[in-house]
């Protein structure tokens, strides 16, 4: 596996190509240019590539040829899956359910369905992330609903999802579940009982270019744009013949030795599951320890900025992702890490490919705690104007400061009280409520309650328990 | 530039990997596989490639780059041209103007807008297949119109459109015009007045992957789908940032000498246009000979079929495209030649690319009278059943047969009549009623009548002049 480096630990943020994928490619350019539509020489020789791609990606996910789409990518796979699941289904309602973890590209489509007349439906998940399965089939199955969403496992915090239950539950109400099998496809199995499921190509050492959009037999399914004669009326566009060549090679190649790779990274992610809480003070490691994605894992270290954070890493060679609200262009915070009642600041995602080795990983944990120091002794210092704290002491006026300032200034505060005396953080940015909840449960001090006041701020009321 | 033999001649198609194109790619593969929106060192190298090429790009058409957005194809960016504008000024009206020729891409937004509530007006061309320009203007300039749309030049003939002088009427009634430019500007300009205008990088050598939409600034735009925070909030998904490179750097290689090549392959095609109708009896050059794409002419041969011809094409080396409704999946005609009102069947579309050679061009005459003859020779024998004759000879029965059948049955049948009397051709193919009128027009008899019969049959009845 061709990589950027042996400290490259984003590997769900998308993979350098495979390198059975560059050959492919540069061979499909070649012979795979044409329009496959067309009826020249070129025009054939580009379809029988595309007939031997769609063969071979079907096998491998357990499909029929026929039940698979190629999109341009991974993010217009999973809205079409499920933006065209509705419009299928517009005789059963308009409404969509989803879990509260799901990609944004889900949120998105669920946007556009309320603004254009339909209905959406959010479950909510526990610390892990995971939905109850239980609750999501009763959302699931009252009258009216179009279509469900669950992803197969968190992009995040890698919790896998009691996907094969929904499905079955939803089989028996006739409402079909959409399925984003993006990050548990590469080691795992794809859904295969599930309706609608799609993938993106560019996790598994794809080109960019490429989504999986697999409709099963028997599901109600429409386009959601206007489509062409591609993809037999489904897509729209010439289909993209050398990459789509080149995603399914390497899907292939990077699934043969799945099991033994799952393996062996779910051991090296185990390690630093155990090992970042003893190494790092104040951090917490987040999602399933068990049922969970086996290449990827998300902490959250009290008092940083993610952005901080990975600017270190980086500094050291190392790439990660933070899904803190910082790292946004917008300062909405994670609303995975919210919907779990985690911190939204100081996150960071650590996903591993393939080539990853053990050393990498020592080499990683013998880094962050530095890293994490280093940011950590940086932090006043970032702070634009230092918290007001009223003269007894028990009002913090935090507003006009960002994640994780808020938390920050409650923690400094708070030790100076006596215990069973009580703090208010005033706080304006929108992040704060849940990290001020997160950081009590974390730290087992109690947020007794959420007063919203003038413009904006909100006043959070918290008691010394220990 | 590199193609699938001399005999290629089918370029508006899409050509094969502009060389530059396949160096830039394969270096963009290695540094700009990312996501270009990470805080990853690899993301920012990504973001690098990006900036540059939207850079490049925008400055080959004489934009801002901020007015530039990358699309998954050239109908994708066309379909956002068109739908996007309606979206933007929802205010203003949900009308939509086009010309009778537009690429169909075109028409599935007109039908989308239509079945959601919109209104559409289809502007008819000449026999050049040109809109007339105070037509057009009158028809877009009708309270409650949303937005116009015209190509550059057209995709099967060549004729290119009044867009200047349309976009300077319009922008006085402010109604936006939507420029589909993806044939004309290989060789000519960019509409650089449109307030919209879209093009297809496979026209010019780059990959599969990459459409370019361009919203000037004042136009009112919103993503008709939708759209996450890619391309500023324009698109979804990661950026296709290999392709893209790709894409601009052919732009830019291809367009270094497009007005010696411009004027080159439009000296051949005037040889074509020229010699054809003196070699190949009963052919007709559709489009404007003058006012045209330097690099595309089509031709109708009458009485043969067009699937035949390229067939016979392709087992002497030569691929080109046939309009005709024989070589649609469906059974509709060319919706392009229809409103020419020229003949459907037997038309012959040919697209130079820039390596083809005088000597190329005088295999391709050599071949083609051959060609037409051998295809006009089997047309009898592909005829499941010979067209019915009633005794006196008046009626010509050709229900259940396809174009050219029907054709083929009356230009046999009328000569056995005396000049002055007239014949009736039976036919339910729904491509005869533009085909007889066509032949009628180009053949110099008369079409008295069409009138609808029983089971989807229509009666032509020709009087046979001369």
């Amino acid at each position: 596996m061709q990589t950027s480096g042996s400290g490259y630990f984003d590997a769900a943020a998308g993979l350098p190509l495979h390198p059975v994928a560059v050959q492919a490619l540069n061979a499909a350019l070649a012979d795979g240019w044409a329009d496959p539509a067309r009826l020249t020489g070129a025009g054939r020789r580009s379809a029988l590539l595309l007939d031997a791609a769609r063969e071979a990606a079907a096998a491998e996910l357990g499909i029929r040829p026929d039940e698979l789409i190629f999109l341009p990518s991974g993010a217009h796979a999973l809205q079409a899956g499920v933006l065209g699941t509705l419009a299928g289904r517009q005789r059963a309602g308009r409404r969509l359910v989803h879990s509260a973890v799901e990609h944004s590209t889900v949120f998105k489509a669920a946007d556009w369905q309320l603004a254009h007349g339909g209905e959406t439906a959010v479950v909510e998940v526990d610390s892990l992330g995971r939905v109850d399965s239980a609750r999501f089939l009763a959302e699931a199955s009252r009258p009216g609903t179009a279509a469900a969403a669950l992803q197969a496992a968190n992009h995040e915090v890698g919790t896998r999802q009691p996907v094969a239950e929904i499905v079955a539950g939803l089989a028996a109400v006739g409402v079909p579940l959409v399925v984003d099998a993006s990050h548990e496809l590469i080691y795992g199995e794809a859904p295969g009982n599930a309706p609608v499921f799609t993938a993106d190509a560019r996790l598994w050492g794809g080109p960019a270019g490429v989504g999986l959009l697999a409709v099963r037999r028997g599901s109600r399914w429409r386009s959601p744009s206007p489509a062409d004669e591609s993809e037999t009326g489904r897509a729209l566009g010439v289909p993209n013949v050398p990459a789509i060549v080149a995603a399914v090679a390497s899907l292939r190649a990077s699934r043969q030795h799945r099991t033994e790779q799952a393996r062996r990274l779910s051991g090296l992610v185990e390690q630093i599951r155990q090992r970042v809480p003893e190494l790092v003070p104040d951090t917490v490691v987040l999602g399933d320890p068990v049922d969970r994605l086996p290449h990827l894992v998300t902490f959250s270290c009290l008092y940083v900025d993610g952005e901080a954070l990975l600017t270190e890493l980086d500094r050291r060679d190392f790439a990660a992702s933070s899904g803190s609200s910082c790292t946004s262009d917008t300062l909405t915070p994670s609303h995975v890490l919210v919907a779990m009642g985690a911190l939204t600041s100081g996150n960071l995602r650590v996903s591993l490919h393939p080539g990853v080795q053990q050393a990498d990983v020592e080499r990683f944990l013998a880094v962050l705690p530095e890293v994490v120091s280093a940011v950590r002794g940086q932090a006043p210092g970032n702070s634009p104007q230092p918290a007001r704290r009223s003269e007894a002491q028990l009002e913090v006026d935090s507003r006009g400061r960002r994640c994780p300032l808020p938390i920050l200034d409650l923690a400094r505060a708070l030790p100076d009280l006596p215990v069973g005396s009580e703090l208010t953080v005033l706080a304006d940015d929108p992040a704060a409520a849940s990290d001020i909840a997160a950081w009590c449960r974390m730290t087992g001090q109690l947020l007794v309650s959420s007063t919203p006041g003038a413009a904006g701020a909100t006043g959070y009321r918290v008691r010394r328990l220990h």
